[in-house]
């Protein structure tokens, strides 16, 4: 059991360090650095940690381990180590790397699609419905996603009728959350509050919500309160605000994690995450890959009226119930 | 009359570069080239633009030439050249240097308002009214700041009766904006969202409410989303997010003009500013300063559907009308 297991959460994070955060870098991690990671985050009160991805080891070499990883975590009581899977051949290997939870997902992006996975989005979701019923099927937790939901580095523009169709096809099957996904880090906070209030009205109470942000135009943490205020609890994010491509100069990657943690606390929002704690574990990640990362709060002093590992109670004057 | 000055606007955007940007950089910028940032926000739709402060040019090296600099630029339809002010003294020197709208502000923190000013917060208003008054008597317009009215650096928690009780007296002189500084960038969301519905719910329509919002810590972006909810609709920002302290690594200072104005047009909110003109801008920043600027979306890529200089037509599906 980790530290702040005990502690309720208003807000689950998932932390996606070891896989949307590490899957462009051409520093390949090894497997003792990785466990080395995703314990550490658990130890900061991570209570859902995304491993890697089932994809072709060729295609995204810094992946190639996740079976070995998924087998080596040990189970940690609070703790979901999840994992990404895209197709049927992924799913045989995540079911056979015994994890308890998986992230399946398709792009709602046409031109994405096709470049990503070699098929537009009709073919794209008619092949992941069976891949997803299997996996319910073992008695895996499915979260089902959408990735460009909120528009597309190629397209620009998704129909939110295009996403909300999607995710209708997904509740169909029983999945206990469906996860919107800005790829690109293209949305705008209007964009998803609109966007999420229509899909909770759609699919109703039954499905659980997330979403998945990108911090690439600087609009990451303002999406992250535009989702609390359509009622979206989960969100993703990695450490450090590792991620986005590496041929592109100065482009982020995940809303940080640390920098979503702060933002929620500040706003008197629990997620049993201490984020002092994941300072020196974003200071670890930028010694090993050799350069800062965009993370915010890591890089700025702890003022001197901080409580250092108080995660549960809001200052005064920022009262949690203004933010419901 | 700049490029954009017919373009109705809703919302104004303040330039504090030359101010809040500048105020704490070694590196003096000459009066050419404060001249030459001054004029390129100008063409790129800025209506409002701080110049500089009137504070003791021993004290603040880099403002010393605030007077020169107010005489040097020329009047420009649609375009406000303003400045700071914070004392009697100030006030001569900004009404001799002529210029037709400043910034009268105190601290709302003890402990800030002694460190700064060597006196405390009543003494501070006490003194700040009758410099308001003259000013007002002149014809100048004035609008009237509260500094820390988010939180301290050096106290935290800064009761919001206590800023609505300053801006109370502040109305009372006829002022016709009303500006709420997070000086530290220590405000969240949620706390925004909260004094300023009660600022204005006590100053009633007659006065205007703004926001000096600061992205130390990452929220800048997501606090002026949450001012607009309340209904503020002019905000400070500083071209590339200079400022901030220079004595604390990674520390970064006002949100960055170009990403509120990035964000705002995204959202479907006008703002009569060209974002992609700042970023040529921000480039010859950075190389006169020697270093990055933290503004985010100067460095990313212009997507390919992006059509440049086009400040007035939001994107399909990003309706302003939710945002209102």
């Amino acid at each position: 059991m980790t530290a702040n297991a005990h502690i309720p959460v208003d807000v689950l994070i998932e932390d996606e360090f070891l896989r949307d955060g590490l899957q462009n870098e051409a520093r390949l991690f090894t497997l003792e650095e990785k466990v080395e990671f995703a314990q550490a985050l658990a130890r900061a009160g991570l209570r859902r940690i995304q491993i890697g991805s089932f994809v072709h080891p060729g295609r995204v070499p810094q992946m190639a381990d996740t079976d070995a990883l998924a087998r080596r975590l040990e189970r940690l009581e609070g703790v979901t180590w999840t994992a990404l899977v895209l197709n049927a051949t992924g799913l045989d290997r995540a079911l056979a790397a015994g994890l308890p939870h998986l992230s399946i997902s398709v792009s709602a992006s046409e031109s994405h699609s096709r470049r990503n996975a070699n098929r537009g989005v009709e073919e794209g979701v008619r092949r992941i419905l069976p891949v997803i019923e299997r996996a319910r099927a073992t008695g895996v937790r499915v979260r089902a996603g959408i990735q460009c939901a909120l528009g597309c580095a190629f397209e620009g523009y998704i129909p939110p009728d295009r996403v909300i169709a999607i995710a209708r096809s997904f509740a169909a099957l029983d999945v206990e959350e469906i996860n919107i996904a800005d790829t690109a880090g293209l949305a705008n906070p209007v964009q998803v509050e609109s966007l999420c209030r229509a899909l909770a009205e759609e699919l109703g109470p039954k499905v659980a919500l997330s979403l998945h942000l990108h911090d690439t135009r600087g609009l990451g943490i303002a999406n992250l309160v535009a989702g609390l205020r359509a009622g979206v609890r989960i969100f993703d994010a990695a450490l450090g605000g590792l991620g986005g491509c590496p041929f592109v100069p100065d482009a982020t990657g995940n809303i940080a994690t640390e920098d979503a943690v702060f933002a929620l606390e500040e706003m008197g929002w629990r997620t049993g995450i201490d984020w002092q704690a994941l300072r020196p574990l974003v200071g670890r990640a930028e010694s090993l890959l050799g350069r800062g990362l965009p993370g915010r709060i890591a890089h700025v002093p702890v003022p001197p009226w901080a409580r250092p590992g108080d995660v549960s109670e809001p200052d005064p004057g920022k009262g949690r119930e203004a933010a419901r």
